[in-house]
């Protein structure tokens, strides 16, 4: 149209950075973070992360680079998800329950040139670096700078770095360094790895901002919310909301380890508005001593994701004046992007999705190979796709991937859902097996699959998911033996328990032959059932 | 970064087109639009919307093409506001207190292809093409599709249409032109002139998109609100309301005409969450008959821009139960930018703007020459900047006046401030109105009129420069006074002594009715004119 004019006036690159100078400017005496006895401003938080910038600028980091972290939700933490951003780089906060060979190989397709740990992962990280050094890579492995324990000075390594001191050497009036094209990254996320090892997921920095907002909007949060950290702060760069936080000058309540006593405290101390999280909070709120439940001073919003609770937990939660949603979402659509609030009859919500985020611009289920929406009868099975701008820019270091999780233009959830008449998407299976704990780990059975079947005596496994008598699910083989071999439930227990993460170790063993469909594949359905049978056998047994 | 893929799963153009389609998946049983005795769910406003985009095409409206408007709030306007651009192009609603030759003049400069118009402006319209044919305009005269009267069939001069035949040629599988570009316009809308004549401003989708957003913020909406539309939808496309409405599944509430009635029965039948308009409003709650008067069912929110109210209004309307916020902005800003709660001291709040909103990337105070912010002393008065993605792309033909406006990067808004230490920013005047003694002193027009008007007799009074006998200007004072009072040059000149610096002080008061404009604004430009007129008088005079 003529007459207009493009320029920095009127286009400026959509960033979360943004939120953090506008908090500080009209939040500025907010309380930003509370740990323990240590309390932020957003003026302070906003001048931390500029000299996190600026030192981290001195350090060598550019545009582009990365700088990956492990740390619980502390609030260096939370200001590397400023500080790495305003230096122009990537921030990839990495799983705290990973083991040494994999923070190696991640490090190592990450080209960190940086990794700030909390002090007691010093030893971890020491370990992982061995493995990097010892795998062929070419890189140099990265400076680690550690955060030390509250008023305590750790011993640390050579060339590695004090926190403290880090941001010391930072520059006032550090020129932070926007992003030049929104759609550049500003962090990487691994997923848990429920199909193999952890993939690698690029956020931009547009997406980011978008999703901040959606995550507001889904919550139904005001202006200075309180947030408390109970989902931790790697996955999906806490869904978001770490930065969305800043949009509204809101506190962030952070914890090292999240207990019973430590969400009933902070409710009465810091008037929590926001609880998000892996199922299990609600089991902490249900189960706390009556000494810790203490009534609620005002509202809170719980949101919860992964797999839905039992209704006597939930039930006890609301009973105690927590409002509680159901979120579904993954690591791909930067958090949660479809949820329900569970207000209504708890058997009819258990079955249907919700309602899908503001951002989000199509949400379908469709027949994977023809691109067609099925029919919205409650019958038609399809795959579930979305199509958004809080969607990532891709696998890192993984077009191919990428390609393939965005063919044809939509984003494929590998979910199988319906569509129901009133619009609603009811999720039916994964397409890949996985198991989702009352951890709120995602487990693929391939993996487990793959260790039980390496055991000698193995000729077949598959594994399902039984329900615990917690909130999630947890991994029970099925096995068939070699001809004229025999062994026990607690051997291969022990076998897999040498070889997995212990969330991911069978707690169950059944010995026999897998039922097979015509073309040969195991049908994971059926041992689905039995599962299941066994595993109300058990809870009925008061196992 | 290596494994990224930009593709149409993970970008897609934003526009406020994705919040109908939303709204009518998300709340489709929901009641959209409520006007007299007609009923609309968002399912059926989606419908109609795609019928209407359907028509436009058909009849020839194509990518950037402009289609007119000339009618009150009612739902027709509303569709408009998404038909048009569904079908690719641009919506230009124009001031219904326009004279036929100003709309002549507009719809030469849109090359409107179509205009839609209220039945009851049939014969200004008709009049207004007379003088666009009259000039020597080469352009084909637009198109006209009358909105009739409710269940009337008006009789249509030759080559019109009815807004009803017309949506019955649509389609209802109407394939949505989205933007190829999110910065492509989707609206003009004209200024109030109150500098000349009227500016065609230009909105993008990113615009009103992210704009829609922190309106929603900022008037702290939450999902399904009722908005009362008591703003002119052609005023900055109704503030983004029109858009912003349909991002959160509300109601929207239209009238024609705004009267105190029609204001209490709408918060009665529709419990209105929110109104929003020029202080007029105000004045219509609080002077309303007691019979209208109404207890509030709920919580309503008033936010109110231009000038602010007397205090004794503002007190009336919040005793009866309503929020009040008073909002800064401009055409250029796509409405309020700037907003402050009015529930503090009245008198302190006068002066200061508040907060912006959450989409600014910068508001500043700066001087216009050096770009140099100004020091946050209350006292260092600059310019009032912005930059914001919320930012018109520019003036309709006028490349000039674009640039003119974004020079150095940032938009000016011409108004004078200062920034306090607290950050906030206080409007002292503006740029055209301030008054520059011989003296070398800036004098705020505001300041003085603030002196003026607390004059017990004066009802309202408007403060311009009149050329002094030297180099510079010295304040001369517009009053009216109260119904049956009179009062003095001397007394108001000693009142103002007695109160103001002797640079400050009006050196000649004129008594009589004050100009306004089309918004209730005093036109200062005939003011200065007559001052100017007055000023060479006197000094011919040998004053």
């Amino acid at each position: 149209m003529e007459g207009v004019v493009q320029c920095s006036a009127n286009y400026v690159p959509l960033s979360p950075i943004s939120f953090l100078e506008r908090a500080a400017f009209v939040y500025g005496d907010q309380v930003s973070i509370v740990h323990g006895n240590t309390t932020y401003s957003w003026r302070q938080t906003h001048q931390r992360c500029i000299k996190l910038a600026s030192a981290l600028s001195q350090l060598g980091i550019s545009r582009g680079g990365v700088v990956a972290a492990l740390a619980p939700n502390i609030p260096e933490l939370y200001e590397l998800y400023f500080g790495v951003p305003m230096a122009g780089a990537v921030i990839s906060a990495l799983n705290t329950r990973l083991d040494a060979p994999m923070i190696g190989s991640l490090l190592e397709e990450l080209e960190a040139k940086i990794i700030c740990i909390d002090y007691q992962f010093l030893e971890l990280v020491l370990k992982a670096l061995d493995f990097l050094s010892l795998s062929n890579s070419k890189a140099k492995p990265p400076l680690i700078i550690v955060i030390p324990e509250c008023n305590h000075t750790t011993d640390l390594p050579p060339s590695s770095l004090d926190y403290n001191r880090l941001l010391e050497m930072g520059q006032n009036d550090f020129e932070i360094l926007h992003p030049i094209d929104e759609c550049q990254p500003i962090s990487v996320n691994y997923t848990s790895g429920s199909t193999g090892k952890p993939k690698g997921v690029v956020y931009s920095h547009r997406a980011v901002y978008l999703n901040s907002l959606a995550e507001i909007f889904r919550s139904d949060m005001r202006a200075m919310p309180v947030f408390l950290w109970t989902v931790d702060m790697f996955r999906c760069s806490g869904w978001c909301f770490t930065w969305a936080v800043a949009a509204l000058g809101g506190t962030n309540i952070c914890i090292r380890n999240v207990t019973s006593k430590v969400i009933f405290d902070a409710i009465r101390l810091h008037r929590v508005t926001h609880i998000c999280g892996a199922p299990t909070i609600l089991n902490m709120i249900a189960e706390a001593g009556s000494s810790d439940q203490q009534p609620l001073p005002s509202k809170v919003d719980v949101i919860i994701a992964g797999a839905l609770p039992p209704l006597q937990t939930l039930n006890k939660v609301r009973e105690l004046g927590f409002n509680v949603s159901h979120a579904f979402g993954m690591t791909e659509a930067l958090g949660p992007v479809i949820s329900v609030p569970l207000d209504n009859d708890h058997g009819m919500i258990k079955r249907r999705e919700g309602i899908h985020n503001l951002m989000m611009e199509g949400v379908d289920v469709k027949d994977p190979k023809t691109m067609i929406s099925v029919p919205p009868d409650g019958k038609t099975i399809g795959e579930v796709m979305f199509r958004s701008n809080t969607m990532m820019l891709g696998y890192l270091k993984n077009v191919q991937a990428s390609q393939q999780a965005f063919r044809s233009g939509w984003y494929r959830t590998r979910d199988i859902g319906v569509r129901h008449p009133d619009g609603y998407i009811q999720m039916k299976d994964r397409v890949v097996d996985a198991i989702l704990t009352s951890g709120g780990e995602s487990v693929s059975t391939l993996e487990v699959e793959a260790v039980v079947a390496s055991h000698p005596v193995v000729l077949e496994a598959a594994v399902v998911g039984m329900p615990s008598d917690c909130l999630g699910e947890m991994p029970c083989a099925f096995v068939r033996l070699k001809e004229g071999f025999s062994t026990s439930e607690k051997e291969i227990v022990e076998f897999c328990g040498d070889r997995l993460p212990h969330y991911m170790v069978p707690q169950s063993v059944i010995f026999g032959d897998l039922p097979i469909n015509s073309t040969g594949k195991v049908q994971k359905f059926v041992l689905r059932e039995k599962a299941k049978a066994m595993g109300s056998l058990s809870h009925s047994n008061g196992h």
